[in-house]
């Protein structure tokens, strides 16, 4: 692992690092913000999963966070969104390949080497973590924006044992249903739409995935809302009994001006369910 | 004017917009943070001026101060950094030319043409944020980073009834006396050196400029020290017998994970003496 950069920051280290991942046969860079701290402290960890086309740095530069996770305590950790490289497969669309890993482990040619961002955010980041930061591991959570949304759903809905909470900023709540995740999942894990459904977190809750509570921000001036479609994960919470804290917010785009003006809301739930 | 974005932001709004200037004679680019607040209320300005290299974007983008901000009730402008555009002369080197207009008038060709900054935020801008804007021009205070600390500086120092507040994060505190300021003065203002100590803040005070007080952040790891040397406006500040609230502050660097750490500390003293 090496480090790409550190910069103190309210207190704490923001520091970016690389290594060569087992995951996806890539290089992959990831940021973690680790707040002030005693020695020999064990911090709770938030996950920060990022949208299409972002790179660990999107959230990383222009998300209001360090002061929060200073605060209350938290190390954030902001993977990017897909693996990356001359020799990754790729694709001319903005919504697809690189930058758009929407956290699957692909079964299909020609993706199916290097696009298993599922194993690489469920699996080899946290042992990464585990073994290179003041991180306790028995406490995390996860959030994300937009396709990182989606997978803090999905995460969060197949490990409810392991996040203590999950929340997120506009998530594409039905990857299954819209346009965007029809695309996706059908080219990663092929047209059999039953196998989609465990990367779709209204399916998840259909087919029994439970959670002790949700927390969702939703601009109500968000572009993109007919991919996002906040109203199917209301339908399947309340069906399910899930409590969902879904909080429709007037005149608010999908931008970072949106994440960063809610994210302190974000970890202070977050931090109350993480001890 | 025409606007560029707006985006919904901690309750306000963060807009971009551009203009054509007369000061400089190019499109000019800028920013405006428009906290909430009530049907026909006038507020404080806030002026942050921005370092080499920068646009507008940057402190937009990546300045943790729309939280603040909005609780504090300031608009916050940040100006570009110099004229820009194919016809304006320019430079190979990084800290000359576009993207480095040190706040002067230059009076040198080729530059006196479009390198008029301090007529821009001084004159030109004012006027557009007056007629634009909910802003009480009666309360404005000014603030910047490097270069845009040494212009905020100069500024205030030069207008102490307009800025009701000075502070800045690592400002260049006397260009006349370090390599930056030495190319960038020489080549906007001309060999004469007593030319150059109207644009140095710690020669205007030598001068006999005054100030109420002064906040200066410096990171003790900043790798420009040399270029900064914040021990000359101590001592400056210390024989004209200005108060001046210098924190070195450990391990912190340049960038703007060290501004966002205390911009709101920053933006709370302007707000104390805006009224």
């Amino acid at each position: 692992m090496e480090q790409v950069s550190g910069n103190r920051a309210f207190g704490g280290t923001q520091g970016v690092w690389k290594h060569a991942s087992t995951a996806t046969g890539t290089d992959m860079t990831f940021s973690v913000y680790v707040p002030p701290h005693e020695d020999g402290a064990r911090l709770p960890v938030v996950w920060y999963l990022s949208g299409l086309t972002c790179t660990h740095a999107n959230v990383t530069e222009k998300g209001d966070y360090r002061r929060a996770c200073a605060e209350l305590g938290l190390i954030l950790v902001a993977p990017d969104t897909s693996p990356r490289g001359q020799d990754v497969p790729d694709d001319e669309a903005w919504d697809f390949g690189q930058g758009a890993g929407f956290y699957v482990d692909a079964t299909q040619a020609p993706y199916a080497a290097n696009y298993r961002m599922w194993t690489y955010v469920a699996e080899e980041l946290p042992a990464l973590i585990a073994a290179h930061f003041p991180a306790d591991m028995d406490r995390q959570s996860i959030m994300g924006h937009s396709m990182g949304g989606h997978g803090a759903l999905t995460l969060g809905l197949t490990f409810p044992d392991r996040y203590r909470a999950v929340s997120a900023f506009a998530p594409i709540v039905a990857p299954g249903q819209v346009p965007w995740g029809e695309k996706a999942l059908g080219r990663y894990l092929g047209p059999d739409r039953g196998d989609w459904r465990r990367h779709d977190a209204v399916a998840l809750i259909e087919d029994g995935a439970r959670l002790a509570g949700l927390m969702v921000d939703q601009g109500a001036a968000d572009p993109f809302l007919d991919q996002l479609q906040p109203d199917l994960l209301r339908v399947a919470c309340e069906a399910a009994g899930i409590p969902l804290t879904l909080r429709m917010q007037p005149g608010y785009d999908h931008s970072y001006y949106f994440i960063s003006t809610f994210m302190a809301d974000h970890l202070a739930w977050h931090a109350a369910r993480l001890g």
